[in-house]
């Protein structure tokens, strides 16, 4: 009986830095005034298949001594946007507006695993919702944050990939295209069938003359990383005010970013994301020395996010860093130094059991002062106690008064031992 | 379509003061060097009913789209004591013993609803692990920890109830009682259904004659806050060598823990826990305010965790605090106040648009400093802009220069304005 393949797990000197990462995206969601919130890991099917999104793979629950025609009325959520869809209906009075919330959970989807892909993962997010309207501005501070937050984690092939799906929208009116879905759907993958893989699909799947897959093509291949698509979309010769809309809005968020690092972000005239919600800008985030790995920072802006489950009209814009695809594909890759096994600082030599309480006393000054303190568990060789600091790599062993010495502490890398006073030392 | 029912979910400000105790929590168990581990939710049927836990509720998980004839492989864990046993069989190799692990997760159990009681719910544990043999210091290690966290959180009407299995069995086992098991489950119920009940229930399930059940009750009868129960329990004529052991265990806890405040711990000869895999020292852990709740933290010491998963003996004590049915019995009692609605410690008036940029840039100096910081998100009215603020909570307001004047911040609780220094400005 072993973990069940498709869901990951790690080890003590793993989890120790995936858990550094979720204090540092958790510190720059909040650095921005976002609050957290937790929704169950469960909701009705019903409203998780509510946005129409047949294509995820549901896990349902029912109880092990329930009849097994029991009605599957719940399932395990596949996103934090559903949750928070249904979240703000149920809560709307409580809630002040614009609310503004940040949610790192665990999702589940059952897919066949493969590289990047698991069963349960965590998703951080991030979204603002608001009522009727809300201001373009936080379509900019999305990108700002996400920014910071893989600087902090020290992530520098980074880059996010924006667009407005009103630019693609009003090109395709434009061009008097009338079901704009599927060629939407096939210039988004301009990144992975490349430019004559997306004409022919144009052509061999949706009828499109060569020319005109050809201006859709020119459309999508716009990648600029300050707001010179401008120019480069309107030289196209392609006009409707839903275009004129999308690039002023695109324009508008690229200028509000120009300040972070050239190529941080990336305006990217292909990109759609899948989902029906999105109707406003869109986020793709890659790591440019991992192509083949896919997007691993996703979102954009929905006009109406919880419109089936209230009456109201509440606009949002959102963005969701799929933490355990990153996370694990950088350990892969060793790009990421794993920790210690454990968080201990000092180790506390036990000489005799009679000077348990003795030392246990010292282990407690030290804990109260700050550090992650143990005491070895049974008095024995200290060749044997230094061997379980250095396997467990904590950094300090601490000697009480033995010998006529005082307090000794010993820095375990550099193998020096000097005197010390447990209520003032502290680590060089 | 709502939130399920048995399933709960908090509102911000209620969340920011369950986080703030998750962090204490962790602080805790790192403090004494316990490393944080992560196990999926979904664990095999197979293992989860490894240890004939037949009582709780499992939840089966299957794919939607999947036939549904499906084999119900896998399920969500119900604890987090049997993925840890299966955790340490899989990454023995990789783990350093005594390995010292907390784990802070949600588990799952298809239960009714009722008060106290959620399908979902946070359990906080942490345990030691070792190979073929473990000190008996753990066992007083666990009650220390446990103390010093609701210490931290500021509950102090918190009991923890100790006792060691090895006494009651041996005991029974003194009195020529041979299955020992039904008569140790109704001594355990001694707090629900009183004398009374216990003698009566012996009486007519066990048939015990009314003076054996009489010799069970004054043992179980027996609480002390000291180690006085030893000579107690040997007042009442019984003896076995595993009695004489467990009293001996017992009171080596007790006396370690002789240093915390009278009544923070109590030998209560009564209580069993009832998994069978409890071997020695038992927890149960209760708010003396609200004893209808029932245990809010149990544990206990077992000889062989893993022993369906890997063959070594693997000897372990730990405990548990069920975080979710704590953290929402005070809620409900008002014994907790809620936060406020967001972190955010500082909100940035925005005057009008053309100064958006300039409001920002003061923002960052602000983030940089280590503060949560927000920007209005749309120029209009002060009192609009201190409103929000005011119903989020946020304590203070920021305005840049205007009028003549330089930056300046409003105590929104005080209402007074002062001058200030983005570069140098702490809260009073």
């Amino acid at each position: 009986m072993a973990k069940v393949s498709g869901f990951v797990e790690w080890l003590p000197e793993q989890r120790i830095i995936e858990l550094q990462w979720m204090d540092e995206i958790r510190r720059a969601f909040e650095s921005y005034g976002f609050c957290s919130i937790e929704t169950p890991a469960v909701e009705e099917i019903d409203a998780l298949l509510a946005k129409g999104e047949t294509d995820k793979e549901i896990y349902v629950i029912r109880r092990l001594q329930e009849d097994d025609r029991g009605d599957a009325r719940l399932g395990l959520h596949y996103d934090l946007t559903v949750p928070l869809a249904r979240y703000v209906a149920e809560h709307y009075n409580d809630l002040v507006f614009p609310f503004k919330r940040y949610q790192i959970q665990r999702v589940w989807r059952g897919e066949r695993p493969q590289e990047g892909r698991y069963r349960e993962f965590y998703q951080c997010d991030i979204d603002v919702i608001n009522n009727n309207t809300l201001p373009l501005h936080f379509d900019a501070e999305m990108p700002a944050i996400i920014y910071e937050i893989f600087k902090r984690l020290g992530i520098s092939n980074f880059q996010l990939h924006i667009n407005n799906r009103k630019i693609l929208e009003g090109y395709l009116q434009g061009l008097a295209i009338e079901d704009t879905i599927p060629v939407i759907r096939i210039l988004d993958k301009l990144d992975k069938i490349d430019r004559d893989g997306v004409l022919s699909q144009l052509h061999s799947e949706l009828s499109l003359t060569g020319e005109l897959a050809e201006r859709c093509l020119a459309l999508a291949s716009i990648q600029t990383t300050d707001s010179s698509f401008v120019e480069q979309v309107q030289n196209l010769g392609v006009k409707s005010d839903l275009l004129a809309e999308g690039l002023s809005e695109l324009e508008f968020v690229m200028s509000a970013l120009s300040d972070l690092p050239e190529g941080v972000v990336l305006a990217d005239l292909a990109i759609a994301r899948g989902f029906d919600y999105y109707t406003g800008t869109v986020y793709e985030g890659k790591l440019t020395d991992f192509p083949s790995l896919g997007t691993v920072c996703s979102g954009g802006r929905y006009d109406n996010l919880a419109g089936s489950f209230i009456n109201r009209r509440l606009p949002g814009v959102g963005i969701s860093i799929g933490l355990t695809r990153l996370f694990a594909k950088l350990l892969t890759e060793q790009k990421l130094k794993v920790g210690p096994k454990c968080p201990t600082q000092v180790l506390l030599v036990l000489f005799d059991e009679a000077r348990r309480s003795e030392t246990m006393q010292t282990a407690q000054i030290l804990r109260e002062r700050g550090f992650n303190v143990e005491v070895y568990h049974t008095p024995g060789k200290q060749a044997q106690q230094l061997r379980y600091a250095s396997r467990k790599r904590i950094p300090y062993v601490w000697f009480l008064p033995y010998e006529g010495k005082g307090h000794e502490v010993k820095n375990m890398l550099s193998g020096e031992q000097f005197p010390a006073d447990p209520n003032t030392w502290k680590p060089e």
